[in-house]
């Protein structure tokens, strides 16, 4: 076993956290702090381009990358106990057509419009692939925006959450599709189904059994009760394996951490409190002059066991900065540098974004916009398609250049959008 | 770059969780907590031995070790942050006194002693090394047993971990002579010299510069202050930093963690509460009937910002198990199977203890036996020094043998005697 440099890896999250954490600033002028830590990474990962090579290494290491996947499972595990499980029922026909629109009208635009008009004289098989890179949704990104707007429990970002697990699945049936026609020419329907059949049975079974299990679980467990840390232990072990079950359907471990958070309801860890202390200070509070009064607060809010995601946020404030730092990280900035490539891509994105935006329109009597552009971020996704089309040989260099580009626009200009849309509905009904 | 498995890695981590806060359990027999996630290791990672080899890749992964680091690091931090950097001063003669005693005498009775007469025939480098390796002393153990026995404060504690962070320096010392013995017959004053500035050098300047530093930084990075985490980043990067100078100077990282939480204190980060509206709502409160004034106190917990030490705590329960769990994980219960091996290692064992524990005895008017037991546990310490000297090859895999079972033994009976030591004081003096 080699020897990990525990202390270098430190000094990196060190840094990571403190120039996250600077550029928080950016808030101060109204803009949404994820672009901040994004902004952050692109500059730490491309700091190369003027001579200093000093933050390569983070991106390149193993453990930072787990951190940054780490991240971004807690995030989307707070993201799903912070959602309405109800409001989410609610909106699940709207969420799936959502979901379906964005999906179909980007891959058809990219498959026989912009790809063949922008590209041309490439095979079929590169603009499927580059349709299919199209369909993809970064939850992650979206899912931050809504949760620094303070608006997660909102529909329009309750349906953009649904239509993006629902697009994880089509992204996974897709991405098996196109593999199959472009390896074998064809694609057999069983291999396809059996695909579905997992994922889908993922999501239903781990809303289902889920539902009955949480409470179980919870209660079995009070009963062994073991002390303050038993309520995040518990939460945690639920989340990871749940993302474990995913990844091994094929889906996003992110996705099977948002599940374990929406059927988690707080409800089931009622058991964990400290009841019998916190009547009685509170009693005796109610006895006590006021300049003691603040002692008794204090006692009290040590024996009033906490609530679960205020136990996680210190997590996700350690770890979820890691993720969207390192994806800056991984912008290459030289892939702009080809006027030629840029140009394609700018055409390219316009499309990526348009066909999103599109799927906002049957997202009912909501806020379409936010809905719509809330869908676009490709983020890590696209960039996992466009990987696996190089390594098909379908994708040329340039045609990847330009993929990365579009995942790049997509992914840093979303924020922006969604901001200053809600910004926009905010004026319009202050009430809202 | 590789692909990570994070689906896998996170379902490692839900088990190591789950089957830690499981073994808390012990504590109902009156048991040290962290022997139970040190059981729940050893039994984790000797599975192999009834022919189940699921658990063997955990303590293998690159990033499960780092996650239990990352653990030890917390810890310490944390345990400095609760220790009384007043308290430590005023037994900081005590605890050199305490350290020096508890390296001399198992150096000496290691490499003259024990050596020569349980290990006949080998050659004097040997015993040398094996004197070296007693020397260790494991502060994470110590740590962790007078944080469950929630003794941090006590004189005693504040010794051990005074005599640890010193122990680590003379460590650092011993073995770079013993090397250069090894290797080269001799040691350079020159070489040496430079290992000690540096060491100490971290340390003097840590507490002095730390000092001046961290109220300067607090107050001036309020002035930007930038929302609810900045409390808890600044805390992390300040602790990473620390513990990354000691790495590169030699030291573990844990000794840096340890001193940034020493010098780290919480008055430093009164600047980051929102005093306004917590004021606001006491007042409020008092004037406020009985039923209403739960929604009250809750909002008054919600605008408190929270203690540093509140905020680290479920990182802690995340991760400080992840290492208790994978330092039981290394422990290999072949080792054990050798009788003549093990006659061996019981006998340099109880010269381990002994040599220790005697330490206690200069400790001044304190639970002498709580603190020279308290030095006992050799740790991933002792595992070190043992390792190079095998690489060395003045460590031959029998000598290697009896080295690791000393190491396991001094670790797993540390918690359990200095329980029980805890439990008899507590018995003599109640009002303690």
């Amino acid at each position: 076993m080699e020897e990990i440099n525990v202390g270098l890896i430190l000094l990196w999250i060190a840094l990571i956290l403190f120039f996250a954490r600077i550029s928080l600033l950016i808030e101060r002028w109204g803009q949404p702090p994820v672009l901040g830590e994004l902004v952050v990474g692109v500059i730490l990962g491309n700091l190369g381009l003027v001579g200093i090579h000093l933050f390569q290494p983070i991106s390149q290491s193993e453990i930072m990358r787990f951190l940054a996947e780490l991240g971004v499972v807690i995030l989307l595990f707070q993201v799903g106990l912070e959602s309405n499980f109800a409001e989410m029922r609610r909106v699940g026909g709207r969420a799936l057509l959502v979901a379906m629109v964005g999906v179909i009208t980007p891959f058809v635009l990219g498959t026989y419009v912009v790809g063949p008009l922008l590209l041309p004289g490439l095979s079929f098989n590169t603009y499927l692939f580059l349709g299919a890179t199209l369909t993809a949704t970064s939850v992650g990104i979206t899912a931050r925006v809504f949760q620094d707007l303070n608006m997660l429990r909102s529909p329009e970002a309750q349906i953009v959450l649904g239509a993006a697990v629902i697009d994880d699945v089509m992204g996974l049936i897709i991405l098996a599709v196109v593999s199959a026609i472009v390896t074998a020419g064809t694609f057999s329907l069983l291999s396809v189904g059996i695909i579905t059949v997992k994922a889908l049975g993922f999501l239903v079974g781990a809303i289902v059994i889920g539902q009955l299990v949480a409470p179980l679980l919870g209660r079995a467990l009070s009963t062994i009760n073991t002390g303050k840390g038993m309520k995040l232990t518990l939460a945690l072990c639920f989340g990871f394996v749940c993302a474990y079950l995913a990844s091994i359907m094929g889906l996003a471990p992110i996705v099977g951490a948002f599940a374990a958070g929406l059927v988690l309801d707080p409800v089931h860890f009622r058991h964990f409190e400290n009841p019998e202390i916190v009547d009685e200070l509170r009693v005796q509070l109610a006895h006590t002059p006021l300049e003691s009064k603040d002692t008794i607060v204090a006692v009290i809010d040590h024996h009033a066991e906490r609530h679960i995601t205020d136990l996680l946020e210190p997590i996700g404030n350690f770890l979820v900065p890691i993720f969207f730092v390192l994806t800056g990280m991984n912008v290459q900035l030289e892939t702009l540098f080809d006027p030629q490539i840029l140009l394609v891509a700018l055409g390219i994105t316009v499309v990526a974004f348009a066909g999103k935006a599109v799927s906002g329109l049957v997202a009912g009597p909501v806020n379409k916009a936010l809905v719509g552009w809330g869908m676009a971020p490709r983020g890590e996704v696209g960039l996992i398609f466009a990987a696996i089309g190089e390594q098909m040989g379908v994708i040329s260099a340039q045609v990847y250049g330009v993929v990365i580009i579009v995942v790049i626009l997509t992914t840093l200009l979303t924020p922006l959008i969604l901001n200053w849309l809600a910004a926009r509905q905010l004026r319009e009904q202050p009430s809202f």
